[in-house]
């Protein structure tokens, strides 16, 4: 058993990880900014603001002194994940978090990076690390980068071990509202008419239980460096939806095509989990069809 | 006139360019540590901790609402350049600069980087923006690099310009005292024993006031981007040890070749400056022969 400390704990990404954790048997610290996280067993809540700079942080480190640290926080302005100026704000959080960690004596360290730092124009066959070019083309992408380039410098220097996860695309229950499962989720379940791009993009979806199986298993591994985070499969758009069509029904509501592509959306953005089946050893569990089956009557239920 | 904001406005490039600065009419506010800096006409100075997180850097940000901002501040633990942990503040710290001073309307940032920001095993031939590469082996290359990555990023999408500066390597008065120029300058007026490597790598040279004059030139341009600043001459280590020997005497206190080479100095590290001259339009002024002359008598000036 080790202590591990979790930040964004009570997050999308971050809570079906810390009930894992705490499953295995390790001490979890958990640490959120809401007033009522869920009460977990050998889970201890600690309410802090990473980015206040009031030395809150710097004190829990001090006491506990976590040999591990896995951190997901990062800023949650969803429609405005990719320009906010959070972004930079969280740049400064998550260094001045990493230098905690350390002075406190901590040993290993699992961070979310994300798939945006990867060249997306050039993103024709699967993305793999230490392959793929990592040329950014967004504030949060630039962000988590340039986090990435400080924190493994620092980390190799103090001789500290730094998993750098790297989450491609996520679904799951208790999704913000915006993204796309959510969002066709609930049009449909609504009765209201669901506006959705051509379809014809590719993309790599990972169910949330998933991710946070395969980040428990990195950060238990003794694998350094980048690992992509995903399924490895590729999934159009537009068969996401259908899925979702075939579960809730309602067809009749999907405008297909009646939304734009983003300037610069990628025909494909795929992950090469080679690094994650072979080194860490995990190897993805749910299939999209059972997913998006369970997603769906986790909303089904909210509306009760 | 302007209002203008400098950080590290005391220190070895910082003196000379707030002077510069100032001569040309612009309202300077200076940001220093320091309990007494020297007073210099059309100069406020602010004792200001940039990486302390109280809130007077905003404050002052607030009040002031400086178009243009100098960052030249870094941490000054000098033996420790290249790998104390002090760079991963800094980044942040600079970040928090970077945003305050957007937030306060600031319209024109130039911030100091270094070449240690490229890949000094292949600088075989003179370092260009834009062509030689990007990979910094240590803390400090690391720290600037994604800072410049964060802060360019930030700043495209603010609206804001952004000039960075890459000084090559420096000498001149107030250098601090651990450096090459002013410890063999200081052993042989002290008549103590210098001891130094072969002498045969190349450097790029530049007076602490040519760089001053550069960067004042580069932030009054519209220019924006990376910048290299240095003289674009190559000159050995040997032949600078020679020259302070040639201006002070004591040929005999020279041990050529009694220290080794650190692990990983390049033999050539000089600056391509097409971009100064003929982007920013400014030409190095100070030849080594003058600009050493003038720091071995400021260095006699100093001792008596």
């Amino acid at each position: 058993m080790s202590t591990v400390l979790v930040t964004g704990a009570n997050g999308f990404i971050g809570l079906p990880l810390t009930i894992a954790l705490a499953a295995c048997g390790d001490d979890v610290h958990a640490i959120s900014t809401q007033p009522a996280p869920p009460p977990l067993p050998n889970v201890r809540w600690h309410r802090i603001e990473l980015t206040a700079p009031g030395g809150e942080l710097e004190a829990l480190m001090r006491r506990l002194r976590p040999a591990r640290l896995v951190h997901l926080a990062w800023h949650s302005a969803h429609a405005r994940l990719w320009d906010a100026p959070e972004n930079v704000l969280w740049v400064e959080s998550s260094l001045r978090l990493v230098r905690a960690f350390i002075d406190g004596g901590g040993r290993r360290m699992l961070i979310a990076g994300t798939c945006a730092e990867y060249d997306w124009s050039v993103a024709d066959r699967p993305l793999a690390e230490g392959h793929s070019p990592l040329v950014p083309a967004t504030l949060y992408g630039v962000a988590k980068d340039a986090l990435r380039r400080v924190a493994a410098a620092y980390a190799a220097q103090a001789g500290v071990e730094l998993a750098w996860g790297r989450p491609f695309f996520l679904y799951g229950p208790r999704e913000p509202p915006g993204r796309l499962v959510p969002s066709v989720v609930r049009s449909l379940l609504h009765g209201e008419p669901v506006a959705t791009s051509g379809g014809e993009q590719l993309r790599d979806f990972m169910h949330v239980d998933d991710m946070a199986g395969a980040l428990v298993a990195l950060l238990d591994s003794p694998v350094v460096g980048d690992v992509n985070i995903g399924s490895g499969v590729g999934v159009t758009v537009g068969e996401v939806v259908d899925r979702i069509v075939q579960l809730v029904g309602r067809p009749e509501l999907v405008r297909r095509g009646s939304l734009a592509m983003r300037p610069g959306e990628p025909h494909r953005l795929v992950a090469d989990i080679a690094r994650l089946r072979e080194e860490v050893g995990y190897s993805p569990r749910i299939a999209l069809a059972d997913g998006l089956a369970a997603t769906v009557k986790w909303w089904e239920a909210q509306r009760d």
